[in-house]
């Protein structure tokens, strides 16, 4: 893996089919985002979907009706290529796995980009904890939950959950170092017994992979971006387009931009 | 009660002998410290102590040699008299409880004024969560644990830490509000499982009263004011006067100054 590469010059090698699959453990210290894309007459509900849930859906940028570019997070941004897979549904039904979205993009497309975990993951391996789910190579687990998002419209579903296991004391430490960072989920929402958010087996998530969790370790609990992706399932708008997961969106700005102090 | 009073008349009552017993209540809003006073060759070594173990000793202020005055904490203070009561201890003994300490005065007492939990429990409150200790009107539970301070000269010991249960989302919230408050304790230090820190029995506190801990609850964990009064007690220096417990000195500062954001 080429971690010397900008986050520019990685978007320029997607761009050109260089560079496919992940971007996770590209272009260190810089913010990955989750994309989300919508007709106009479903974005505006879309967006207060996220503003009534900012823990799931942290809104890092927008781009207007029908633009490709978002210049507060990306230079020369072509949201249509700059994304390694891309994940198209309709009527909430997954139809195609593409590379490529120029030939489906519509004059109305909104497009929404979130804020991802790995922002905080960083943090937490920079400040000496260890993040599990990346010491054991695998994909984060996630969980459904029966914690209840605010509805918006026609957005609703309840929320998932990412989880990581620690030791007491450095669970403390993973609450101090993530409220730093609202914007890529912030604060955990919950920790210890699982059943308490209506999580029946902590050894089968719904998403991602189980992780090794070690006697006298507490399961931590975050609010996960596979939320909107579950409400936008359930809103089935007639088509929606996303990020393969793992093939997200690299931007110019760094992850230590986000914390608020 | 009245609570109208400012810290500058209440401790003028204290003085006078008007106003005896606990300062718990009073003067919502202000800053009440625990008090040690040490001969002058045993203060730097408790000084260096506090500084090594700045959780459970967090030193807000100190008089010079002979000095009853700490003006960065509260005008006119005469150390001698302005606390409710005091406890003198002898070689590690307790011997005596006096209202005044003025015919005990040593021109080498050395005066360190120490953070203490009144302070964040009223951050807790004011966020609107509970603490138990304060709705069940008993003191807060305290416990010996198996987590060692650093030594420092003739002082050493185990850490004492107080106890209060949280639900799993009030506990992060609790971890976010006294983590802005590092001089009176700061984050809690553990949550969860008793055991993992040498308690054998969380519902026999070696200090202070049990409190009910309720189905779903995670008990939260901070270091504690106690903590140097063990060390103290280790040491055995030929005289030591602390307050009595309750009985604190109120201060001029506002709680909301020792909040580091």
């Amino acid at each position: 893996m080429n971690t010397d590469l900008t986050p520019s010059e990685l978007r320029q090698r997607i761009r050109s089919g260089e560079h496919t699959g992940n971007t996770s453990g590209y272009c260190p210290g810089y913010v990955q985002c989750n994309m989300t894309i919508l007709p106009k007459d479903w974005a505006n509900e879309f967006l207060q979907f996220c503003q009534q849930n900012p823990k799931p859906c942290p809104v890092l940028g927008m781009a207007d009706a029908g633009s490709w570019e978002i210049p507060a997070l990306a230079e020369n941004l072509d949201i249509r290529s700059d994304i390694p897979s891309y994940r198209v549904f309709r009527d909430g039904e997954l139809e195609q796995e593409v590379s490529d979205i120029s030939e489906l993009w519509q004059d109305d497309f909104v497009t929404f980009m979130l804020g991802c975990s790995f922002s905080f993951e960083e943090a937490l391996i920079s400040d000496g904890l260890e993040v599990r789910n990346v010491t054991e190579n695998c994909n984060v687990p996630m969980y459904r939950t029966n914690v209840a998002c605010t509805p918006a419209g026609r957005f609703s579903g309840n929320m998932v959950m990412s989880m990581r296991p620690y030791l007491p004391a450095d669970a403390i430490r993973a609450i101090q170092i993530c409220t730093r960072f609202p914007a890529v989920h912030g604060s955990p929402l919950h920790l210890g017994d699982p059943d308490l958010i209506g999580i029946a087996d902590i050894n089968k998530p719904e998403f991602g992979d189980a992780v090794t969790i070690n006697a006298n370790e507490l399961p931590v609990f975050w609010a996960c971006g596979v939320t909107p992706q579950v409400a936008l399932e359930q809103a089935k708008p007639p088509i929606c387009i996303t990020h393969s997961p793992g093939c997200m969106l690299v931007t110019d700005v760094r992850n230590s931009k986000l914390a608020v102090m």
